[in-house]
């Protein structure tokens, strides 16, 4: 079973990824990005390489696309909140985003 | 340059692209359908497609996914509308969801 987020976890991993330009969503325990590339073949490069993250770890961004520009939102569906999982997503996001 | 759908364009090439589940956007000159898949990896190999599609015809989506979602939104740029790329590109994805 997937647990949310402690306030412990909260204090050692949100600080680092809102640094890196993640920001919480309003409304929501969620976590939300903007990665922006030089053209929609440089950030579909980015999708596709999330993707196959995504499958295996069977875990899903919810994300939105035009052009150079994509929207990551995280949130794990079975505890309806934040959890390791998006801490997780978000640092393998910033791995692969950081260039661009 | 590329022109905004005529009247008879429009008349030509609406009334199938709804019927397979295209919608106008409300407020803008643009279309939008929902493609449902099977899973994550089924709806990701779509938009692989798509993307594929995307680069090659430099015409590019609007769009949302969130696991076995696929939101497509679709509109011209340079012309502020909707022109004969869209027509062509909502086709293509039709030819693949169909199955979906």
């Amino acid at each position: 079973m997937v647990q949310t987020l402690s306030q412990e976890e909260r204090r050692a991993h949100l600080p680092s990824l809102k640094e890196a330009g993640w920001a919480e969503v309003e409304g929501r325990d969620a976590i939300k990005r903007v990665f922006t590339f030089a053209d929609f073949n440089e950030a579909f490069g980015f999708m596709a390489r999330v993707a196959l993250y995504a499958d295996k770890a069977d875990h899903h961004p919810e994300w939105f696309n035009v052009y150079s520009r994509v929207e990551v939102t995280l949130s794990t569906h079975d505890c309806q909140g934040l959890s390791m999982r998006d801490v997780q997503f978000a640092q393998f996001c910033n791995k692969l985003g950081q260039h661009a």
